[in-house]
């Protein structure tokens, strides 16, 4: 296929919301059927699906399949209870700002529902509409992050940011795969990505099925290759970004960062303007989702340590903006970001 | 137990080497007999036992089954056919310099041994002294690097450098065990240490058998727990120093380092001048052992990439001697390692 792009992994059909669950990849491809908010806010926590913007479209679609119960079951005090839906969908993941904001839109199309009215068919444009925007966002960042690149560019990337994690394309391996088309990647790299394996379970899967060569590494190897000038940018997405230009992504971020820095290599994030979170200050604010132990100690039924023991496993970091070269959005550019240009290009709106 | 010290991963009884397989914990205590230096080689390459010095001493061993067997079955040319078992073992595993070490000690009393005489004994009591002489000098750099933490200390440690990794104690590990008994530490974080997790499945195993907690992250959590102030120390053994102080050590150390530098966190590496290789200048010129990408790939048979992933998997990295802060050794602490005073504490011969 021409551009690399072949996977979709939230699909609406016959009013049901179809997951390609993720628990199962690489080995397996089993497409999970809900039919309820309840079942599509455990998805989001059990991580059937996952990546910012892919939750952000999977919660609208929760809200699409919660009106139709409610409509059916509390008549016209849908309004009312629909309202412990919103929250069962927003508490699904923290960190994560897309699924509060695509919230945020369902929400505004209930509240402009006159009572009375069936609002079904308006949501489910809304969720359809956030799903292909960001898919139009993530072809106009693929376009503006590729610009960046040289010729013969070795890239590293983290956790998985692609088709999988968005409504198709990718954001980081959006830019990605529009360098890779228009040739000037060298060799893409992925880190592993522990503990939950997005980078081996996921991107090199999606990479696979898209022809894209990619050669997988231990996390922690990442300072190696940069040592040995085999990389010239990082490239990852976010889970939320700061007023201030602060990320939050993939536990593992920050330390590349810190690396890149060290090595002289450039980081690029990529992230659609619906992750800029303009009410929160910096990244100190940002609640980071702490996961159970048992996703370092175990793997597959498989003790990986004693029985017993202790782990501590953040979701998530923040890597302070000023170890960011560049933020890519679908409305442009952000240059070593700040609280300034931040508010720049987000006062720009659509 | 009063000094946390209950475990010996190589032990020599009845004209057997008896070795802890590594490879099984920590779900199963297994012990592998060998008898044959062939046997000795293949489980340093399998990594029934590894760590630097645990492999000098176990090779050290091999030696003495290699010539209980060449002196039965070549006679007076055992010397001559030796040979082949001396290579067999230095290459079983090419980036520790123990090895090395403990071949050339063996060898020498090989060398002094008249035509006709039986060399068994004194091989044998060479290599029960390179044994206890790594035990003490664990329990020595344990001593001099507790020095050096302050009260309330958070220790991050790598890999395995504890009773599994060496005759007894540890290196790292050893100064973790000794500065846990004198009442400085605060908490004892362990990185899992991908691919092969020495961390969860021997370092977790290992301080819990001794009553020390630890709390295990994902390699590529350091820099959060850094970035909270949680860490004073990284306490880190090595494979082989080089003449200008440069540490190659398990993959992923150099990252802790350049994370480190970049957080005011102070470095530590221990190990015995056994590991401090001053034929070698520095640390590019240290062969890096690369292993089999199915490390990466797969666990304990299920794959965790898709079929046919490609994974780059070197076995360690190399550290430069300026992002280190102090490397301990039995004959003292070397502040700010460099070319100089490596030297002088090499030449102040015991």
């Amino acid at each position: 296929m021409s551009d690399h792009d072949s996977i979709r992994t939230v699909q609406w059909q016959g009013g049901r919301l179809i997951l390609l669950d993720q628990r199962r990849l690489p080995t397996d491809e089993v497409q999970c059927e809900l039919t309820t908010a309840r079942d599509v806010a455990q998805a989001i926590t059990d991580m059937v699906v996952r990546g910012a913007p892919a939750i952000g479209i999977t919660a609208a679609y929760g809200v699409v399949l919660a009106a139709i119960d409610r409509i059916q079951n509390s008549g016209n005090n849908w309004q009312q209870t629909i309202g412990e839906d919103f929250e069962l969908l927003a508490a699904s993941r923290p960190t994560a700002v897309n699924l509060v904001w695509a919230l945020e839109k369902m929400r505004s199309v209930i509240a402009s529902t006159s009572i009375g009215s069936d609002p079904v068919a308006e949501l489910l444009e809304t969720a359809k509409q956030i799903h292909q925007q960001d898919l139009q966002a993530n072809r106009r960042m693929g376009e503006i992050g590729a610009e960046f690149l040289g010729d013969n560019t070795g890239v590293l990337t983290h956790c998985n940011t692609g088709s999988l994690a968005t409504g198709g394309y990718g954001t980081a391996l959006g830019v990605i795969r529009s360098a890779f088309s228009a040739g000037k990647i060298q060799q893409v790299y992925a880190d592993e990505t522990r503990p939950w394996l997005q980078g081996s379970r996921l991107t090199a899967w999606e990479l696979k099925q898209d022809e894209i060569p990619v050669t997988l590494i231990a996390d922690s190897a990442a300072a190696s290759l940069m040592s040995q000038g085999k990389i010239q940018w990082v490239i990852v997405g976010a889970d939320r970004i700061t007023a201030n230009g602060d990320v939050a992504n993939k536990i593992g971020t920050y330390s590349l960062a810190v690396n890149a820095k060290y090595h002289g290599v450039k980081m690029m994030v990529v992230a659609p303007t619906s992750t800029v979170d303009m009410n929160t200050a910096s990244g100190k604010d940002i609640p980071i989702e702490q996961r159970d132990g048992s996703e370092i100690l175990t793997l597959g039924g498989q003790n990986l340590g004693p029985e017993g023991a202790d782990a501590w496993n953040p979701s998530f970091d923040v890597t302070p903006a000023d170890l960011v070269d560049v933020i890519i959005t679908e409305r442009g550019a952000i240059h070593s970001p700040n609280a300034d240009n931040v508010m720049a290009l987000m006062k720009n709106a659509p």
